[in-house]
């Protein structure tokens, strides 16, 4: 995103899964955009413009952890149910309501302010495939 | 919402309700008060004041996939349990929790940027009622 | 927050929580920003920089309404369970994406837009500790 574009341009990140169910860390790519806008303070806003994915924040230190996460919503929503919906996604769909379609984070002296041990992540639940991420930022 | 209301003015929308539990898509709602106020690019902030209702973005395409949606919370938090709340609506306030109390979606152009399938949806849980939706629109 | 930091500052409050999992209502401290900072309208943003705890709306009236909470996803997410993680708190992990970690709130008239029953809560999930909670204010 080059210097001459204004904050209110969102900036919409390709990423690729592998997996069926995987979530992705996608937090070096959220700071770069930020980086990139020259913003030093206001709101990040990262928006995924799916239904069968979500975005959530959890730790990015030890990748057990969002292995137990993605177990632990697979034992919540089985894939196999008795579902309506006849494309054999409705878990995925289900999932992404529950980790929700975006995240807000703050950004202080040009940076996200996250927690020490925060990330961002795509939760792709109906993969693997390209899914886009929006990125919007808001001074203030 | 009159051309000289400035955009600050947050909207509140009442939406009929009309079983206990129903996702209620109010899209068009939400994107008429974006046309109406003019904003051009920003953020759009639908937010829900009660506690036994939330708001969720999934599939508008095919209603099968807000029922079983619908299914999914009524398997994972019961109406009936042992629950210490006497007016026999925990499960609401569970649910309402589960999907948030409100959504943020990117305006550009003049309209939502929301994906090809996404739509907005109240979530009522303890309806039928008359609830309110807030809409807030920050310019940037 | 003195009057003469401008809106843009966050505010950083430090939260103690007193149970291993314990929903916290911190609605009159976040109140007490809006007020300190003198925004009259825009957004008031909750974010908490932890991976074991996160940040819900729902009722501030009866408590036996979080107690329920708090059950209620102590069942969805049992403490003991088939988790690679090792530091013994997955569940907690797992419930914090759950809730998530920010709630986003209007601001009108110079106070949060809450609904009657409505308050903010923290939740702890591995707790007790010192939690921070960043509240962060965009005028608009």
């Amino acid at each position: 995103m080059p210097a001459d574009i204004p904050f209110n341009a969102p900036v919409c990140l390709e990423v690729r899964t592998s997996r069926r169910v995987e979530l992705t860390a996608i937090t070096p790519l959220v700071q770069q955009v930020v980086k990139d806008s020259g913003l030093t303070s206001g709101l990040c806003v990262v928006y995924v413009p799916h239904t069968t994915a979500g975005v959530t924040i959890n730790e990015n230190a030890d990748p057990d952890v969002v292995a137990d996460l993605e177990a632990a919503l697979a034992q919540l929503v089985p894939r196999e149910g008795e579902y309506r919906h006849l494309e054999g996604n409705s878990d995925a769909h289900v999932k992404a309501s529950l980790m929700g379609s975006s995240v807000s984070i703050l950004v202080q002296d040009g940076d996200l302010l996250l927690g020490r041990w925060q990330g961002v992540f795509l939760c792709e639940f109906d993969g693997p495939r390209s899914r886009s991420v929006y990125v919007k930022l808001l001074g203030g």
